[in-house]
């Protein structure tokens, strides 16, 4: 019944598998999405009230609205001030970045496309990624985040033996998911002259980028001169996931195409009420308070670890966005996830960011993003007497 | 850059390019969605309100909400009471029907898979489908819809011949779009024989067949005994389009991977909203409600298109729906419609409705969905004006 390669993409586990199966009194340091008390419920619900009595019907109706369309003005003028030409390139609202990576990946990958990812990468995109190609790559990771060397042996040895080469390189430079690490300036350049030499596009992936504890990194986009970046966007992280608001910064022609592909399946009510909202919210300063609590949220977590965790148990402390890696030497994290969640609380294993779960058997995520700051060190207490439980001695 | 069937689907007209370039006091006649009065706006907002105050943050995360996860019952529920198979068949919400059949184009077509619809027919699943084929048969229709002895002409046709068989039709059985009318009992009977027979899929695009002003038309899926019918349903029209809330409902095979195809690309938040306004509401009286509203604006538009059209001018009483089709002999809609649109009053020119264009020249489509009661009369009066002038002599 279905096309071949849709039945190719079947033959991969189906989405969603590293979603643990949680309890609700459980601390959920899996959860990759804001607190309760940091998601603005009542400033967007006045918003959209606000935005009804003004536009009426018209955000409920296809084509949006004034305040719906004045969305892309606002979004354009934050890229310009991250330092993004927004003249020489198009930007697509989408719902969330996750449409845009599966546009992108429709629109440019059939199942022999080369596609590079990090080792480990963000399982999401894992998923829509195996959904269009079967010629995924992962280049090695280490604390500064992607191996620019490795990448380069690796690009040079396929050109020596005539191998085909990558098309695409996945990547999140910036406070990554799940590592937290942050790809140093001169890693960046040197990506960039890789794309440019053995012309791979690169699609970047910014969901942490505004939420940085000390220094603002630059985006690949604005140092990208050959138009080989295609920049993704969300306000997921900084005001709600739910809401299905990101974008897409890129040439015109790639743009263009990913909005043919799109068509109208973006959210009207969703893009106006964030509009709305960014009007009446000053939207910089609001950005710099999440930075402050998320700062104090990661503080709190990797206190609680320095003060619990066995010697052997170490991270990288990350420097902005939502996210701790944690390696585990001896333990095997898919295997302890029951018995931690048994216990009340919730982690991803390591083993989910790998492609095809080669790795990360001895890793899992923590985020700081959404659990209580009066839980987390009960649920770092009850993890750490689970690994010292699990360690196998070697 | 573009995979080989993006190219393909490049070549064909970018999308949007039937939506009139109207003006803000423009009469307009075009427009296939409610009018401000029939939207539920001061609803919809409290019932956003009222969510937010008792779910708080968890519409606006990633994984739903109980309220949201409760339209889908809200919508089995219905679909059973319309006589279909909830048991057998799998619902899947979606972002409105558009984003049910990209998904299912795209995981069911490649660029020679043979993909029949209606002469004419909806203009964005036009679009839609084209981004995946390059082989649509368009099958004529008539004053009952879509000519099933026609179809098993052209099928019996292909057969003899060894031509390769259409893998899928789409369909709106009922309250056409364009046409405004509806397939009769025995043709949908026929229908489903022919498609047992030659073993193609039904795509049923129901999104009009709760609006039905005399008697409400089985749908196609409640007849399907063989499991060859994909339906689509939509609140676009009973509720508010902007919403982009619809969904399919077919064997589980196939909406499985319609979902995982889908991932998480739908919208928790207005789901939520939607499931609020549902619970708040009666259901069943408000689509009542609706289409006695609706049966009212018809009668106004057919009265006064009875009392001004020129005697040449023929339409088929629509019993349903949103549309009125009308057949301008000797007059070229398409060149008309600047001429209209200065005049204040739109409407979408027939051509649009046929695959390339072919077909339809001297048709147009009109809606009482929209314009105000008090402005129709007027509207027609000035089109009516418009094709005396346009006329020509035969």
């Amino acid at each position: 019944m279905f096309t071949p390669s849709v039945r190719e993409a079947l033959k991969y586990e189906a989405p969603g598998a590293w979603m643990p199966n949680i309890t609700n009194d459980c601390i959920r340091l899996h959860a990759g999405y804001p607190a309760p008390s940091i998601v603005p419920v009542a400033e967007l619900s006045k918003s959209l009230q606000e935005l009804l009595e003004v536009e009426r019907d018209r955000p409920l109706q296809y084509s949006g609205s004034p305040r719906a369309n004045s969305l892309l003005t606002l979004v354009e003028t934050r890229m310009q001030q991250r330092g993004i030409d927004t003249n020489r390139n198009r930007t697509l609202i989408t719902a969330g970045s996750a449409q845009a990576i599966d546009l992108v990946a429709q629109i440019l990958l059939t199942r022999d496309t080369i596609v590079m990812v990090e080792a480990p990468t963000y399982m999401e995109a894992l998923e829509t990624l195996r959904n269009y190609t079967d010629a995924i790559i992962s280049i090695p990771t280490d604390k500064d985040g992607l191996s620019t060397v490795e990448l380069a042996k690796i690009l040079e040895e396929r050109a020596l033996q005539n191998l085909p080469m990558p098309k695409l390189l996945y990547t999140i430079p910036s406070f990554h998911n799940p590592t937290g690490v942050t790809l140093p300036l001169e890693r960046r350049r040197h990506l960039l002259q890789l794309a440019e030499e053995y012309h791979f596009l690169i699609l970047e992936d910014d969901a942490y980028g505004e939420l940085y504890f000390t220094e603002a990194p630059r985006t690949l986009k604005s140092l990208d001169e050959d138009g080989r970046v295609i920049y993704l966007g969300s306000l997921s992280k900084v005001i709600a996931p739910g809401l299905r608001v990101g974008w897409v910064t890129a040439l015109p022609k790639l743009v263009d195409t990913v909005d043919r592909f799109k068509k109208d399946l973006s959210h009207p009510l969703t893009e106006a009420m964030v509009a709305a909202y960014l009007h009446r919210i000053d939207w910089i300063n609001r950005i710099a308070e999440l930075r402050r609590i998320y700062r104090g949220r990661r503080d709190t977590l990797l206190q609680a670890m320095a003060k619990t965790m066995p010697d052997e148990v170490s991270w990288v402390p990350p420097d902005g966005g939502y996210f701790v890696w944690v390696h585990t030497p001896g333990v095997d994290t898919l295997k302890m996830l029951p018995a931690a969640l048994e216990n009340g609380v919730s982690y991803v294993a390591g083993q989910h960011f790998y492609d095809l779960g080669r790795g990360g058997t001895q890793y899992l995520r923590l985020s700081f993003s959404y659990v209580d700051e009066s839980e987390m060190a009960e649920g770092v207490r009850i993890l750490a007497t689970l690994i010292r439980g699990s360690s196998n001695p070697r």
